[in-house]
């Protein structure tokens, strides 16, 4: 990461300090149980950090329109909620043995607990939410978890075979847009947006979504394993194919594709090392194919903030997108 | 059970026959999903049937009180619903290989799938909730859920040991009586009942639930495997004392004691057998000690009847709490 975008990150941090605080302290109220196992395994994930970048997008989205109540943060916990459930179970499903550089959660407590505390934290979601006595809130939260859920499970049933760009897309939209476009949708519904601006910014929340998840592709096949808190190209030891995975498939030699069948086939290296599936991706141009994609997600992204006035919120709305792109964990 | 009790049965199903008829239409469509492996599980796991005891007493909730709409045809397919999504997260967590006589999910679609399917269950219960637009009806079913994912996680923390009478009152309080209880609360609400006459009805189901939970649990250990469609005395085997095990570890010998918690401890009938248990139960007057609490319960839940109106509903309400405690399977 350049020093510009460090001074920039910064300043966006500054931007919402008080608020994301005012979230962490909610987050720290709202995973308090009667039963200690919940009350555990909820702090255990909250202390995990991870980059609070869905609050983040909410807070901008509601505050680039002029809101000024609570419910931002009430509704950025429950963003921050349903996205920690969805990996406490994905965690229990891909048997995950890290999540952001320490043990998951399922191996400390067990599977059979693990199921349990994201069940407990979706309810406790939809409980803050309901607070807000909004439909329309609820409607977006049910139904962006349906989503996510069903997009699991359509992984499921892609792994260990190589998989098309649509079935890609349609994975990531699910995977992670989708939460960041009900992220910026719910900031602009407290913010009484018209449904032209709410589509607007959900459509920012969407293509930046996309542009996040592809580079956290590329980042898996190419960044170490300190950067990344987790071992090296764990999508291709799960048996997923990601975008410049798929370019190679689609535009590699007869032995390219077979090396990369064997992988995705085997979830493991056994057969053909990591290194060669790098040289795979580099010769193919596989990498630069995929950040291209990115990058033009980033572009999209920016575009659905034309309509927002300008003012501090709305433009670091508009750094986000390059922030998201130029990452390197 | 007796000719009597089965002649009422039928006059109670013709009763409700048409909109059970509705309920299984609704569960049909709301088990339609765009993901396959969740249209198979959800199909699989309603045609597994089941007493549909739920929805039956949300429909004679709203019909005693009058009501004719179609949102007890709704509701009573969502409270079906969540029953079916902890029934496939608890077969999880027990590792259960069997449930109402046929191979469980889990056994079938492995964990990891079941997972989804349960979360998706949980999710689609919720949407379906939502069109009735009534925030009272959506905290009673989030709040329902967690004190379930609750109660089936402290059950959890009692495995393999003696527990108290108020510990087994609670667990099965949100094992199965807080749904009753809201089954009857969501009828009330849809016929526009006071608060006074939600909550008395309310109680009935609370009462009923506990009679119902109490009952399941003996026959638990005293019918036979044919009659139950799963192992006798899974309880026992699974680390959980229930209430006439309970009875018998607080009034039997330090010998009766001894047994009984070896076979909690070992989770298994190894070192001592169930027909030792049963010995063991029935000199004590556990299974009638046991009993006895059911009936209370069920007279209880009959006096929460006393405000209703005299009608054919009102009839059948007063019958359940007997047919819940003579049924033997």
């Amino acid at each position: 990461m350049s020093t510009l975008a460090l001074s920039t990150a910064k300043e966006v941090f500054d931007l919402l300090r008080d608020d994301l605080r005012a979230i962490e302290r909610e987050l720290g109220r709202d995973a308090v149980s009667d039963v200690a196992a919940i009350t555990e395994i909820a702090d255990y994930l909250r202390e995990g950090g991870g980059k609070r970048i869905r609050p983040s997008l909410l807070l901008l989205a509601a505050k680039a329109q002029g809101y000024e109540g609570q419910g931002m943060v009430k509704l950025g916990a429950v963003v921050e909620m349903v996205h920690t459930a969805t990996l406490v179970h994905d965690d229990i499903i891909d048997a995950a043995d890290t999540r952001r550089g320490r043990p998951s959660a399922n191996t400390t407590w067990g599977n059979a607990k693990c199921v349990l505390a994201g069940d407990w934290l979706y309810m406790q979601a939809f409980h803050i939410a309901l607070e807000e006595r909004n439909f329309r809130i609820l409607d977006l939260l049910i139904s962006l978890t349906q989503q996510m859920v069903e997009g699991e499970l359509l992984q499921m049933e892609t792994l260990g075979r190589a998989i098309c760009e649509t079935e890609y897309f349609d994975l990531i939209y699910r995977k992670t847009a989708c939460l960041f476009q009900v992220s910026m949708r719910l900031g602009s519904i407290l913010a009484g947006a018209t449904d032209e601006i709410e589509d607007q910014l959900g459509e920012y929340g969407r293509s930046l979504g996309m542009a996040f998840q592809i580079v956290d592709d590329v980042l898996d096949l190419t960044a170490s394993e300190d950067m990344l808190g987790k071992p090296v190209a764990s999508d291709l030891r799960e048996g997923k194919a990601t975008l410049s995975v798929i370019h190679s498939l689609e535009n590699g030699t007869e032995a390219d594709r077979g090396a990369i069948e064997k992988v995705l086939l085997d979830q493991s290296f056994d057969r053909v090392d990591h290194a060669e599936i790098l040289e795979i991706l580099n010769r193919n141009g596989s990498v630069e194919y995929a950040m291209a994609a990115a990058f033009r997600c980033a572009e999209a992204a920016r575009q659905g903030l034309a309509a927002l006035p300008d003012n501090e919120f709305k433009r670091a709305l508009l750094w986000v997108p390059d922030f998201v792109v130029a990452r390197d964990k």
